[in-house]
């Protein structure tokens, strides 16, 4: 599972190998552990004339403990700033002429953000705007985060957040999410937050306290390590899997002090028997749903058989549906609840010999884009990550072309780890996200695979 | 300009070198040439049971002079079938369990389409659908389509083309483009046809004859070959751009019958003179503007000018945004109006040394998604199309390991040719495609690169 290469890299050996032959350079990535401060170092922050974020973010930032450095005065030499963070709000720009003010920003202090720094431009959803020149400036962004993402390197990332007008203070939850070693392997996103408040929690480093989440598929890879980061949040799990995966479900049961379901969801009546599992638990629903379970028959539709063609959209896509029609029908996910499906980038672009499994992940998209306006007057939100090449058993049995150019082919050269997906997981499930529904967010290290 | 390794590909030798060295294999791409049949053998068109648009484009296949063979048929035998298409109407597909009838479809007909053929599904628009399942499952079908054409190879295409209720007779231009050799570059698109009528031109050779056409950017490469098509299509052309250009400018409209129109559209004043120059026309207005006219500046954005940014993004973006906004102001576009963007992949996934250049082609699908509702009551369409790698001039002078990289990461290992984009909009600016708006396309082969 180990990316070798990168560990290489990173050795005093491989660090002057790598430069004298120009080799991949995958950079040692900060990723969080709990106590750490959100940042490496100050947040720079600027903002484009008249805009509405700047003052929020820095109140928020402030809050937070974070040392926060103003790009607009003068004082500000460039040369001299090292900062973890380039912070910039661009909601005054309302037309293409006014775009300038991202050069004027960015210009001076590209070449100070440390290893591992972050990007993050704050934006207008276009569609939320006063007129289509604004609109069409605040869709511009997207062109400059992902090429910032794609220029800056050493581990840095770049996001675009839109929020909505009304949404200034529940922006907290992604700004900690997106500035901290949890969004380590997630670039080049466009996040969108929404109008209305968000309760904060009372305490960030668990802010799941006193919630009850399911995870299917949790006895290994991705989904234990959704399982563990849920639980160090606070959350109380429910681990389920296959039968057939009894004895590393309970391993992640035990270690999340959480308790195993095993439970074939495909089973035509297991979306019933987990409701009743869910209601008679004494909290008689659940709050934060993770679909995590799927599977991968991979043969060009050629050569697939029926059989792999069905199970892949049973399992990825037919089994969360139903699951998630059940609950929803029987009230079983309250006022605040959270889904989180799991899509895939080859559900965006799709795939060569996957044409089931990229159906299924594009459908996971489809659940979310769906449900999440429905469910919105519920309370609830609902969103998806879409991983790319993460190191887990699966993708170290790929073959070694395959595998090198997945790992490779993205800003950071190189894969990302299953805690990654989980933290972005963990990200939607806070009670600050509460107006963060409707995304997909990929966890790939800003992949160059797209469509 | 040329591709000369794809030219040594498709020699004797260079196939045999080709196969035994298991070098890139870019196939000889169907292009159209006037006169040439839409397809390369029959249509195998197959339904989703319950399907509503199986028999319009049946109708319209065989008005066409295509000969249809019906995949529900239990006679067709698919060891025999050569097909120059497989076309499937899934717009019966209202939940995921459904999709089994994509499998039912492919499974056995994949390997019966001949090189350069076509595949088109067809499908409800997910925001049209009467169901969250059915929305869902109308989504997944990207993911389908978008493995498909990284899995067929050998020149052939496969789009979705989501159909509006409504829309049903409205889809001809589309279908037309798309199994012509017309559509050679575009593949793993989404389309969006709206719902109307289209008025369906009276000859298909010559879809634009009596309208006018104004081309930015025409004296060379891309715009010239805009140009050219749109010339050939029946449409009278109004060939512009800078004054030093002049020559080869002059060239273009006497090749294409056109006129030359000298003007720097940066120019403060220069929306009004050619807003005034347009009206003084025999037409007093123009009904199809490509604004094609761009430019790169490429650098690092710490290492980036001021004047590179300022002119990056008044060239590709401002310009066409104030020209649009006085010429619409002034009702110089009619009601059956077209107006085209020139976006980039680089617009879409960012690209590293172009922030200059990903933020102004971004911003143009900003103008196309900002606008197009606006005109829609008015009878003008706005699209766009996202050139991927093109062999141009520009590109000739590319390093070598990024111009080679560039060419063969799609589906078609292989750059496109300008012609490629000029027959996209061409098909944009077609009076049947008149209920398509607020589209951008992709003409990059089904490139890797995306966001």
């Amino acid at each position: 599972m180990a990316d070798r290469y990168a560990n290489f890299a990173n050795s005093g050996l491989g660090r002057t190998m790598v430069k004298r032959l120009g080799l991949p350079d995958p950079p040692r990535l900060r990723r969080h552990r709990p106590g750490d401060p959100l940042t490496t170092g100050p947040v720079l922050l600027g903002a484009a004339p008249g805009g509405r974020l700047a003052e929020p973010a820095r109140k928020l930032l402030e809050t937070s403990g974070v040392q926060v450095t103003d790009a607009v005065s003068t004082d500000t030499d460039p040369t001299g700033v090292r900062v973890g963070a380039l912070v910039f709000d661009a909601t005054g720009i309302r037309d293409s002429a006014r775009l300038r003010a991202l050069y004027d920003f960015f210009h001076p202090y590209a070449r100070s953000l440390r290893s591992s720094g972050r990007v993050i431009v704050l934006g207008t959803p276009p569609e939320a705007t006063g007129s289509p020149a604004e609109a069409t400036a605040q869709r511009s962004l997207e062109g400059l985060t992902r090429s910032i993402g794609k220029e800056f390197g050493r581990g840095a990332t770049a996001q675009l957040v839109y929020v909505a007008p009304g949404g200034e203070t529940a922006v907290e939850s992604t700004l900690r999410f997106l500035l901290s070693g949890r969004s380590a392997y997630v670039s080049g996103q466009v996040i969108r937050v929404g109008a209305g408040d968000a309760p904060a929690p009372a305490d960030w480093e668990r802010p799941l306290d006193g919630k009850l989440a399911l995870v299917t598929g949790a006895a290994r890879g991705i989904g234990a390590a959704i399982a563990k980061v849920l639980a160090r949040d606070g959350a109380e799990v429910i681990a389920l899997d296959v039968p057939a995966a009894g004895d590393a479900l309970a391993d992640v049961a035990n270690e999340t002090r959480g308790r195993a379901l095993q439970l074939d969801l495909t089973a035509a009546d297991a979306p019933s028997r987990l409701a009743g599992y869910l209601a008679a638990g004494p909290r008689a629903g659940v709050d934060i749903v993770v679909h995590n379970a799927g599977i991968t028959r991979d043969k060009t539709i050629a050569r697939m058989s029926e059989d792999h063609w069905d199970s892949v959209i049973g399992v990825n896509l037919s089994a969360p549906e139903r699951v998630n029609e059940l609950l929803l029908e029987r009230g079983l996910i309250p006022s605040g609840g959270r889904i989180v499906g799991v899509a895939s980038i080859a559900g965006i672009a799709g795939n060569r010999g996957q044409t089931n499994y990229a159906t299924s992940k594009a459908g996971v998209i489809g659940l979310v884009q769906s449900y999440a306006p429905l469910l919105r007057d519920r309370g609830i939100t609902f969103n998806a990550v879409a991983p790319g090449f993460i190191e887990t058993a699966m993708t170290a049995k790929m073959p070694l072309g395959l595998r090198e150019a997945g790992r490779r082919l993205n800003s950071m050269s190189q894969g990302g780890l299953p805690a990654d997906v989980a933290e972005t997981i963990a990200w939607f499930a806070s009670p600050g996200s509460a107006t963060i529904t409707g995304n997909v967010v990929r966890v790939c290290g800003q992949s160059l695979l797209g469509a």
